[in-house]
């Protein structure tokens, strides 16, 4: 009997109870062992009576239970941090979903996991419940891995692609938020800052380095109009929010960003909140991985999972395996060292020489243009839609800048990455 | 340092020697051991001189060398069984990529493993590189697995994709032979048994059974033809060789055969030499993996992680997982217990009344008709495509002996499956 508590009876938590329940049958002809739900920690214990689990008042009250592994389900970083500190300081293995504390806390985390020689599992800290972090970590260990590349969270590639099939981003938001995607604060999803959680932790498994958060960015997709998704489809591209990390000479670039990814990219197709990722190893080529990466039953369906393989080497007192492999702390790479193409939609007045000016502007900061092509014209002024030939990100920024001077420009409405291979 | 000795150097062997010596520091990193290469069984020395590794003569001499761990990549059943048995009558841990040994022999294998306590792992024996063995046990063990379809075979997606683009059957194979996907012999390939060993191995790891080979049927893809693809995709379908598994009531229906897809079906835009598994969990739902399913690097990436795997656990002292947890033979369910949707392309005598005729020997077998398209007439023939409801297979199969018993019926060009959700 392998005894388990659980942090938190949400959404995620109650599918863990259910799966657990449900299945019964299935974990112990796999591992041999039945789990004993020996209790819950629970905010307010009014809303959880039926769900037929003891209700615990306390972390030290769960402590108190003799669990054999504790699930954090809380999410969030207070008080999940000292939840998961407290469980490898007492020697119980953790298994967790929550990616923000494990991308803001990787140190803390690991390092006392490692120290302690006590497993934390976390499947379904990315990509619900899409196999992706023992993939990583075992099933292409042999492989140098070049890249990383995904749609890692489920609430943004809803909106895109209700933007995708005509709504208005408030429209295609509020649809999110009616099917549950969103939450009623989505900020953290429209920023982009779940998807830069996920790719964290994700380039730490594969790449073997210690990341620190504040020095990786974001850009989100509250920008993004109808219009610039209905133009990205004439130029043959889908706007979808990127989170991607790649390796260059031991310097790494992780960062999110939406991006306009060309109709054939296997990534392009993927819709509605379901998530995917790209993986590239020198080896394997490219592999990728698909489904829904978020709701209580996927998510569930990883946290069991990882309860199971843990309770596995408990059973047999094997050596945990160390969590994270890291070697090194990560140096990160800087716009002036970063390069990409980019999309340019621009407002200007609709007179001659203004074209040459932009040009001008752009070639002063060695941007050349690949295409233009003039979309609106109204009242005196035109729109503009460019892409750009591959550029140094700092260089793009500045002639930005410089645009802005410029008398005949309006204003730059939106820049955005476009995909190269 | 874990001293590894390899059965066969050919395409798939050489590229486990590379994976080793080029990636050295990443598997020292991730496993903190170093992997010696004591020797290669060969069946002609003088191919294999530059490959810097002692060439053994026999299976003795790889045993007297004392390897911790033996890597069987010889393929087909002899006498790679006898080696893999011998193997791990040794107490020798084996890593293979023989899926046609496993396929046919699981009992000998899993049975024998099982009671050593010996590990053997397969990773590579599906899908090439794509991770699939491991996620299926480990990363969605707690779901109670309903279904497993994919595209197993690179060389019928490749001929099928060729189809697709307009070429002939003769000329898609001999451009697949030309890029080395298909063998001189591709019988393996085009019958759908390779297929077939796959989902076979795949289905034992899911549900926990043993399966009997000899009980599962396939379909190839030698009768289709171009016209098939094109019809097809008139109706809104893609060909693919899919193969499939899922259970019901404790039976099991595990087979391969060509299948109309839909547009939409994620499988249905898995083209050229590309593999792709769809695995459906009852709290996962559905989730899917991509990528080259064969070829020297992607299969030896996975060879070398499952070595990495079995070092750790070999360095730990670690008792070893359960090959199968197979917990009892499959009963596999028989003609009269499936059911499908069918294409069906006839020749008939380009009369009134013939397709009466057809009807009525349909109906006369419970099996009705969806849509019928007249394709072409000439000569006092007419091609009839018909779209089936679905239907019992075994009366299908009933209807069409009758079918080919009517006058006006000279021939019954091809019967195909077609998806239905």
């Amino acid at each position: 009997m392998i005894r388990i508590a659980i942090l938190g009876l949400g959404n995620v938590g109650t599918s863990v109870l259910n799966i657990i329940r449900n299945n019964k049958d299935i974990i112990y002809q796999k591992i041999g062992e039945n789990f004993e739900i020996v209790g819950a920690l629970v905010r307010d214990k009014s809303k959880h009576l039926k769900k037929e689990v003891y209700l615990a008042s306390s972390f030290e009250e769960i402590l108190s239970l003799k669990p054999d592994i504790i699930v954090e389900l809380i999410g969030s970083v207070h008080p999940a941090l000292e939840y998961i500190i407290k469980s490898l300081e007492n020697n119980i293995p953790v298994v967790t979903a929550n990616k923000e504390v494990l991308a803001k806390y990787p140190n803390e985390i690991f390092a006392l996991a490692d120290k302690k020689r006590v497993p934390i599992y976390f499947e379904a800290a990315v990509g619900g419940g899409i196999p992706i972090v023992r993939p990583l970590k075992v099933c292409l260990a042999a492989n140098r891995i070049k890249e990383i590349m995904g749609i890692l969270n489920g609430t943004t590639n809803y909106i895109l692609t209700k933007l995708d099939e005509g709504f208005e981003f408030e429209s295609a938001l509020k649809q999110a938020q009616e099917k549950g995607y969103a939450e009623a604060n989505p900020e953290s999803d429209l920023s982009g800052m779940d998807a830069l959680y996920k790719i964290a932790i994700l380039s730490s498994v594969s790449f073997g380095i210690l990341i620190d958060i504040n020095e990786l960015s974001s850009e989100g997709i509250s920008n993004i109009s109808l219009k610039d998704v209905l133009y990205a489809r004439d130029l043959g591209y889908k706007i979808k929010l990127i989170a991607r990390s790649c390796v260059k000479d031991n310097k790494y670039d992780i960062r999110v960003y939406p991006m306009l990814l060309p109709f054939s990219h296997p990534l392009a197709s993927v819709s509605n909140n379901m998530n995917s990722i790209l993986v590239k190893g020198d080896f394997v080529g490219s592999v990728m991985f698909y489904g829904q990466g978020a709701g209580g039953n996927p998510t569930a369906s990883a946290v069991a999972s990882d309860i199971m393989d843990i309770s596995w080497h408990i059973r047999n007192s094997h050596t945990h395996r160390l969590s994270g492999n890291i070697k090194s702390k990560a140096i990160i790479l800087k716009p002036n060292e970063l390069f990409s193409r980019f999309y340019l939609r621009t407002i200007v007045k609709d007179n001659p020489g203004v074209l040459a000016k932009i040009a001008k502007v752009l070639a002063d900061h060695n941007v050349s243009i690949k295409s233009m092509v003039q979309k609106t014209s109204d009242k005196g002024f035109a729109e503009l839609v460019f892409i750009l030939h591959q550029c140094n990100e700092q260089n793009f920024y500045k002639s930005i800048e410089d645009l802005k001077l410029v008398d005949s420009v309006k204003e730059i409405a939106l820049t955005l990455r476009v995909y190269e291979d």
